[in-house]
Order: C-alpha cells, then sequence, then structure tokens
C-alpha cells in the first residue's frame, strides 16, 4: 500500500486555511472572488512543479494531469470544490483538492507507476453562495444545467455569474470539459459532514449513494387582528395553524423509519409583529431517506394534510426533489478493500449532503470517501477533521486510485 | 336628549379620508407628516368657524375650546389621535376627533347651554408608526414618559421626534398641555378595533377599562447542522423546542379564564435556511386579561417553562407589562344612563387596546366610549363602521359630556 506524505498535506491545509482566512478559525472563499484566486494559483504553483499539466474549462473548473505511462487511455479523476460559504471551514470541499493535489505529488514524488493519466481537479461554485444554485459546474458539465441560465445567476450585489467568469483569470475552453470519452472514472473525498463516523468511531466512511429528498413548501392563512381586542373564539391564527401541522408531521414522520431525517429550517410569519395575529406563515420541510418507499410516504403524509386546520386555508408545495444517487458499485468496492486493506475502520454511508459527484455520477463511474467531522459540524468555523484522518482518507484516495488504474 | 348632525359627521369622516388617501380605501397618515398638518389645518378651519379658541401645546397637541356660561370652571375635554399606522383605516383614532369636532359644533350651532369651557383634542403620536412609543404625547403630559428621551425617537429615516416637532406648524407652549387643575374630565370616543360588539348586535360599548397584560420573549438554543447529515438522535432543533413551547404554553393558558387573550405574534429563526437546523428561535407571547390574577397565572406559567427542551436551552425574558386601568366610574355610569336613554343596544366592554385614554386617566376622572369595528377590522384599510353606527356614538358622547357639564 502506498501512503501520502502527512506533513505536506498538512501544510496544504495550512497554507489554503489563509486565503480568505476571516481570523476567527474559518474561511470566506466565494467562487470567482480574490480569494478563490489565491487558492488556484497555489494549485497551479504545485501542480506545475511536480510536471502536471494545467487545463481549464468555460466553466472555469481546473484539472491538472501527470501523464500516464500507455498512451491513449482515458483520465482517472479525483477532487472537489475549492469555495465556501460564508463563515465556512477549512474542510468541507478543499479537503478532497488537497487530497487530490497530495495524491497526484505522491504519485510523481515516489515515482509510482501508473497507466492512466491521473487529474486532480477544482469545481467552480460547488456552495452557490453567491451566485445560486449549489454543485452550478457539475450541472452545467453534466447536462443538468442550463449553461447560459447560469451565467445569469445574480448575487446580492447584482453581479452576473457570467459577468464575474468573463473576468476570471482561470476561465478555459469547453473542449477541455470532463467527459464519457476522456475520463474513466471520478473518486471525491470529503468530509461527513454530519456526525455518524465519529458517534460511531469509524475513520472511513465508504459511501454508497447521495440520498434521495423531497422538499415541501407549506403555507398557512389566517386573518390579521389585534393582539389585545380579539377574543380566542373569533381568532383565525396562521402561526397556530402552522404550529399544529409542524406537530402532526412530527407525530407522522416519527413512525416511517428511524433513518428518515426531516427538518424545518425556515419559518416565515407575516406581519410579525407581537401586538398582531398572523394572517400568513410559510414554512419549509426538508426530508432524506435513501428509500424512495420511504419519501413516497412522507409525500402522502405531506399531501394528506387537511386542506383547513384552526380556521386557516392550508396549503402545500412541492418545491423540489431528487431520487436517490448510487455509485459505481465496483469503485465502492475498491473502495471498501482499500479501507480494509489499510485496516481501517469502516462503514457504508450513505451522504444527506448534495455533492458534485452525483452529477458527475451520471456521465462516468463515480464514488466518494468521507473522512469523520468532529461534533458533525460543517459550514462553520468550527469545522474540523484532524490531521491523522486527514492522511487515511488521502491514502485510502491513492490507493482506490491505483487500483482502477489496474483496471 | 340632544343630537349630532349625520350629515356634517359624514362629511368631515369623507373629507378627512382624502388626507392621506392611499387610493386602496385607506390612508397612511403619520404624525407631524405633511398628511397631519392637513388634518390639522381643517380642524382649525372648523373649529374657527363655530368661535373655539385654538391652542397647542408643546407636543403639539391641539385643543379648541368653546367657553361656558360660569367663568372659572375647569373645562371638559373629549378627543382622540388623528395619526394612523401605515396603510391604516378611516376610523382608528380620527373617529374620535371627528365626534370631538362634532360635539362642540352641535353645541355652537344648537346654542346649547352648558356650564363649563368644552374643548375638542387632537394627540399627537398615539400609533407612535414613524416615532416609537404608541401614545407618546399622552404619556409625556401625563409624566408616564420622559420628554426628552421621547423627542430622541428615532425615524427608520434617521430623523428624531424632536427635530420633526420643531419643524412642525402646530407645536405650542408647555403652558397649554392638559392639566389636572383647568380640566375636569375626559371621554373619549374609539372603534372597539374587535369583533365583540358587532358579534353581540350591540351598538355602543361602555367601556369600563383598559386591561392589563404582560410580554415575554421565549429563545431556544440549539446547534445549527446539516438538514441531510444529521440523523434524528444527534439533533437539537431550537424551532422544534419552540414549537414544543407553544403547544405546552397553549395547553396551559386554555385551562384559565375564557377570556384571556394570548399571542405569539412574532417569531424569529435563525439562520432559517431550509437546508440548516435552526439554532435559535426568539418568540413573543403577548397575554392580556382584567384580572390581574389571571396574569400572575399566566406569568406563572411562563416562569415555570423548564429550562431545557428537546436537547435546547430555553429562556425566558419579561419584556414590559401594565396593570389594568379602570375608568372613573361615575363617568362609567353616565355614558350606560345616557346610552339607555337613547335606547341603543349596548354592553359593558374592557379595551384590550391601550389608548391615550388610559394614561390621562391617572390625571383626570377618564372614560371611553366604543363604536363597533366590522369584522373586528383595525390597523388596516378596510376598518369600517357605518355612518349610523358613527352617530349613535356621537350622540352619546354629546350627552355625556352635557350630563358631566351638569355635575
Amino acid at each position: 500500500m502506498y501512503k501520502v506524505n502527512k506533513d505536506r498535506l498538512n501544510d496544504k491545509i495550512k497554507t489554503y486555511s489563509t486565503f480568505g482566512n476571516q481570523g476567527n478559525g474559518g474561511i470566506t472563499r466565494f467562487s470567482l472572488s480574490p480569494e478563490d484566486i489565491l487558492a488556484r494559483d497555489e494549485f497551479v504553483k504545485r501542480m506545475t512543479a511536480i510536471g502536471a499539466e494545467i487545463t481549464c474549462d468555460d466553466m472555469a473548473n481546473m484539472y491538472a494531469t501527470l501523464p500516464g505511462s500507455e498512451p491513449g487511455l482515458p483520465r482517472i479523476v479525483t477532487g472537489s470544490h475549492c469555495d465556501s460559504v460564508r463563515n465556512g471551514g477549512n474542510y468541507d470541499g478543499i479537503l478532497g483538492v488537497l487530497a487530490a493535489m497530495e495524491v497526484l505529488e505522491t504519485i510523481a514524488t515516489d515515482k509510482i507507476p501508473h497507466r492512466h493519466p491521473i487529474t486532480a481537479m477544482i469545481w467552480t461554485n460547488e456552495e452557490g453562495s453567491l451566485y445560486p444554485p449549489a454543485m452550478m459546474s457539475s450541472g452545467v458539465i453534466c447536462g443538468k444545467f442550463e449553461k447560459e441560465t447560469m451565467l445569469a445567476s445574480k448575487s446580492a450585489e447584482g453581479v452576473t455569474f457570467g459577468e464575474a467568469l468573463e473576468n476570471f483569470k482561470y476561465k478555459g475552453e469547453e473542449k477541455n470539459r470532463l467527459n464519457a470519452k476522456d475520463y474513466k472514472a471520478m473518486v471525491e473525498m470529503h468530509i461527513e459532514q454530519g456526525p455518524i463516523l465519529e458517534a460511531e468511531k469509524k475513520e472511513i466512511g465508504v459511501v454508497t449513494c447521495v440520498i434521495g429528498m423531497c422538499n415541501y413548501r407549506i403555507k398557512t392563512y389566517g386573518q390579521a387582528c389585534h393582539a389585545g381586542t380579539t377574543p380566542m373564539k373569533y381568532r383565525r391564527d396562521a402561526l397556530y395553524a402552522a404550529t399544529l401541522l409542524l406537530m402532526k408531521l412530527r407525530e407522522e414522520f416519527e413512525k416511517l423509519d428511524p433513518a428518515l431525517v426531516y427538518t424545518t429550517g425556515e419559518i416565515i410569519c407575516h406581519p410579525c409583529v407581537h401586538t398582531v395575529i398572523p394572517d400568513f406563515v410559510d414554512f419549509s420541510i426538508d426530508a432524506r431517506h435513501e428509500n424512495p418507499k420511504v419519501i413516497a410516504e412522507v409525500v402522502k403524509i405531506i399531501e394528506s394534510l387537511p386542506k383547513e386546520i384552526a380556521k386557516c386555508k392550508v396549503e402545500t408545495q412541492r418545491a423540489w426533489g431528487r431520487d436517490t444517487v448510487y455509485f459505481d458499485k465496483e469503485l465502492v468496492e475498491i473502495v471498501q478493500k482499500t479501507t480494509d486493506e489499510f485496516g481501517y475502520s469502516n462503514m457504508r454511508i450513505n451522504s444527506g449532503a448534495g455533492h458534485d459527484a452525483q452529477f458527475v455520477s451520471q456521465m462516468i463511474p463515480t464514488t466518494m470517501i468521507f473522512v469523520p467531522s468532529r461534533d458533525g459540524h460543517s459550514h462553520c468555523t468550527t469545522e474540523h477533521t484532524s490531521i491523522e484522518q486527514c492522511v487515511q482518507g488521502a491514502n485510502v484516495l491513492l490507493n482506490t486510485i491505483l487500483e482502477v488504474d489496474k483496471r
């Protein structure tokens, strides 16, 4: 088994934590920002130093490729994104890029023989922090999103993604895009972003799928009246109606499979004045489970909600959803075998969060490797994965790629 | 029994509905605004026409006084406010001013004998729409609020009440303030702002008090985590905790006196993103009842909430409260007797909303007369009281004042 270099990987983590450093332990590094350029300049510097060839495509996705020994073979690619949410951490996304760089550096430095070209990648705008949606570039490359629509995506400051891209140093050509002909497989290493591996005391998560989900908006309509002058019996209180629905949904969801996760993260109350009975409430429901039958049950529960509750009209609107995306079985088995050979404690895990890999998997065989997130934290300054855990993940990544290379 | 002039009162309602007309059936007429000046100019025009003397005090409260036949007697005053909330209606406050003007016009035109001077009044900034708090000027005159603090109250545009007052046409002198020596009593006519009179098919509400209340903020603290990656058992969901508290409070409050009203009008959820488990929720509780023992039970329930629920920390904060303010018993009886003599259907009612009268009652004998609000609506463009109901209220007001004049 080949091993990556712990100090070199640690040095990359430390270096990248300065690109967008917020002085509070975390970073803000939006796609196409000056901080993003720092991250990419460093990528070019380190990859050029080992003789990798750098290319960029029209969405500014970046590719650093070490040639293989057999001409004409497709590339094996590994990578992730280097953009963050506002006040994010030093691991989400970027760790997958740093591990990819570490894999190429190890292969180059240790002169590890390989037949296929090996590519380290940066995906542009995975978070969609300034320019929604998330996973924008993998969505475009894989045909999920219309490029023109994405170019028109506007930041809060009124700048479009297209305008920012036009002025971006690393915008390249469409012909350089990842594609099914020139690429053999992709493996993305990522932090778990949840508490399971840590709670189960596992070092590696062998990811099998990105789980399916449904997303609803539920709205209640009442009558705004004065909080002091309206007896209880005359009220049509939209927030009370919403509270009843939240309790009812919870009660029903609790009867379903315990692996189901469901969240109301957003609730909007109108007019939101403490002396006025609310006339309108709008809340979100996000529910996720690997098994589409469970999601179907969730949908049935939501769509069977009463049309009126506490004298308030109820509306349910499906916002969006996705089916479970299963990763390539052979690749998952290779990750499993590699992890076992290292003797790392591990478990099969699914991804509750979306990743570029889920779109790429529609085009070429793809899988993911998870390392633990301390306390399950992610998208915040306290994101943390120990250097030992990062090394373990990168070791699995390196040997998985080398195994794919043999096949 | 003397009667007011329906057409003249109706003409005033129509005229005043043009001062701040929003073209949607309602008005926006903030205190000290150009629309406020239109309303006060009209007050001066109509009151001067009947020979009333106009004075203003240092808070721009306006007084129009018809002299009485016996020198040296204190004034009997009636009035309300002419400012509105944003997109308010044509009745809240202003109807009390128009009825006061109508009372003076009837007394002058019909040459009704009276011993005391009779004063029609406009209170400045009752709504506190631009410059909080509500009932600002009556609060200053009656010693509830510090004048300097009120002058510093700032609008969203950054203008202070003091600056606006300095430039206001009707700012007068402190010596002109309503006071306990020169004023005998105040009667304020107002719309109910609730649905009770209409539901009970009553024409007049004989108001006995402004009910006491308590106001709390309740806060729950959880842990923000990814909605997709965090199993239910690991969650500390601040919104779920808040929902449990809302249900628990409701369940307890329902056991108390049925006249208790309680409202959660405001709920704030952080970070309020549909894919993130909320880490903080803050909601309001407003509870009102005439009997302080019932309010004490409410407070006990709120303060006995668990300090932790669903693994989230709970905090309760008393925001403010007020004790029930009872109106002058003799004045209430005069309103009752006058209403009965007219044969108007009526009921004793309390005021769930605050009014200038509640502050004035700390200084001189005070009471209120309510007329119905269609559908209980108030603080909105659909506020409505029929002209017949307005006339009935003004008739009771006129004869109440004339009865007070005799005593």
